[in-house]
């Protein structure tokens, strides 16, 4: 059976890019990998959409998180955490663990958090030192309009940070245009390459208020020291660099297509996959629902791991359950990265065949149907 | 030009471990990969001879070193750092990061620390928490008596934490009988990996002392996070998961090996690499040479860097400069991982080939032969 990874994370990695994960082990202080990470990094900021520098630290996305935020928020300080699922939640639990004062903004799971309410937040604590926001909240399956947020944030003090960790590369992200201050993501979603690296754009404005920081509690994710080595494309410690080596193969591949027709794929995807699961009279969860994954409820009185389990024990199709209070209610069918339009059909066919099985009757062939009208649109 | 790697890490990879890392990826939070990295953990015990367990993050070595730490040491409280060279002081750098005391024990490069210094240090500061060492010092090729650091530390309430990152599965290290309460290593040395991951162990004794350290300032090395989710056989944030697969592959070959004979091994080779460097009429840098690597003085008025050049342009060979104060001044050749004697002799030969051009006479033949005579006794 032919085994399909479509979770929103970790992604399929083209053949390319795992052949060159395969190469020899080079040294890492010479000029030969100094060119590769400036290459990546120059690369980087046309996926980022940026002109500030982008530092490449060796760790989970969540690592580029904590980077963001300790260099920025000294500890007792205000950081504003906009919270629509578990991964607005990790902005709440990072800052609660460096003893910065978490200024929780919370919408239901399923829900966007408003550009208004983050208005009135700012409003309510001018002190804050930064707005901490998610571009694709994976948990969910919503998008925040991040180009609303920035304007907002744009006229404060205060920085724009974005966990753009399963969005970026996938959705719309214009991180100068829309005043995003300290943009992270991790290498394992839409910029086709396994985990092990994140990596953190960082604007002038942020690098002042990071400058003034000086008592922030990091070693590892220190940003300031991280920029000094970037001076001779160095890491200030051994770098997973020949996950760099590869990330050079999957960025020429996103580059060549085009990072703007990426985006217009991603959004005709998601589409299309709207219109598959509707048309099997599945209901789409988030009500803001954005490009890079698209999540779907269970139908009524049915587990969602028991369509996954058959999806991948009969099929070898890999979607994701929901994580923790959506466990079971939900699905979520990733099209990030290297994922085409037949992969999403695949994806629908499988559960038009495993609906019946588990007592939801669906016409056959309507779903796929549905979704390559969408596809076949000009 | 064939090309060897035989600096102190990275190190070469074999090729069924660089074939693994090609693979198709796969979600992690399966009981497939759980499974895998429950055996990977398993197998590191080996290595570490430990019973405690042992703890992945997805960093290069110094985000183990930072866990340890800041897990264990409160921010105002002493951590005594013993310090022979670039990676002793990084202790002392992450002490200070986190508003730690360090106590710093230095002696100059070259040199090790002794254990009565260890006793008199622990006798002035009987309240520190935790004695901070080196197995392998790799900036200066030294070893420390971590037997004899583990029974005087053991005595007293302080935990000892050893940076492991470039001997550990090298050079003999009995983590238990030792006493080593947090022993950390990284991927890319004696591991056969690329870089990108940490592993940490931890006793009982230390982690009593890191549960009642509760304001520790760590979200993505909190290490009681971490232990929880290896409860399940899971980590908190997604790992480097193709790593983890990969590693499991340098992992059975060390262990079909067994972990004692490769220290036996590792031990010749050191010997052999210092027979063969001294035949040639150059100095041994270490008073106290490790097994993991050796560190030779250039000859008197040449400078190291023009001999690496030579090395590497003429005949492939990758060895190391010496770091910061030690550059130009001594040159390092790894034998650790998947290094083999014949490389070790190749190493040899290029520098015999390499020192005449350089000015200095040498008999050709005279140190490929006194490290063969290593080699060949019993």
């Amino acid at each position: 059976m032919k085994f399909r990874l479509l979770t929103p994370g970790p992604t399929p990695v083209p053949e390319e890019t795992l052949l060159e994960l395969a190469k020899p082990v080079i040294f890492h202080r010479t000029a030969e990998f100094r060119q590769i990470l400036a290459e990546v990094l120059r690369d980087l900021q046309q996926v980022f959409y940026t002109q500030n520098p982008i530092i490449p630290l060796t760790a989970s996305g969540t690592g580029g998180l904590e980077a963001a935020l300790v260099n920025s928020v000294p500890p007792g300080k205000k950081a504003i955490c906009l919270i629509a699922g578990k991964f607005g939640e990790r902005w709440k639990n990072i800052a609660a663990a460096y003893g910065m004062e978490a200024v929780n903004l919370t919408v239901p799971y399923g829900n966007a958090v408003q550009p208004e309410q983050v208005e009135q937040a700012l409003a309510a604590h001018p002190d804050a030192v930064a707005v901490c926001a998610t571009l694709s909240e994976t948990s969910t399956g919503i998008g925040h309009d991040i180009a609303a947020f920035g304007k907002i944030v744009a006229k404060t003090p205060a920085l724009l940070i974005v966990d753009g960790v399963s969005g970026l590369g996938a959705m719309e992200c214009r991180t100068d245009a829309w005043h995003i201050d300290i943009c992270c993501t991790g290498s394992q979603k839409a910029l086709m390459m396994p985990p092990g690296l994140a990596f953190v754009s960082v604007s002038a404005k942020a690098w002042k208020v990071i400058e003034q920081n000086q008592g922030a509690r990091t070693f590892y994710f220190d940003l300031k020291k991280a920029r000094k080595s970037l001076e001779q494309s160095d890491t200030p410690f051994t770098p997973a660099h020949t996950m760099i080596r590869a990330m050079r193969v999957s960025l020429k591949r996103i580059l060549a297509e085009g990072i703007e027709n990426v985006w217009a794929r991603q959004a005709k995807y998601a589409r299309a996959a709207r219109a598959g699961f509707q048309a099997l009279g599945l209901e789409i969860f988030p009500s803001q629902p954005n490009n890079a994954l698209t999540v779907v409820k269970s139908p009524p009185g049915v587990d969602s791991g028991t369509i996954l389990a058959k999806l991948e024990k009969n099929y070898g199709l890999k979607l994701a359950n929901g994580q923790e209070p959506l466990k079971g209610q939900i699905f979520r069918l990733s099209h990030m990265g290297y994922v085409d339009q037949f992969d999403i059909l695949a994806a629908i066919a499988g559960v038009e065949l495993v609906l019946p099985e588990v007592g939801v009757k669906v016409e056959a062939g309507k779903g796929v149907a549905a979704a390559q009208r969408v596809f076949a649109a000009r």
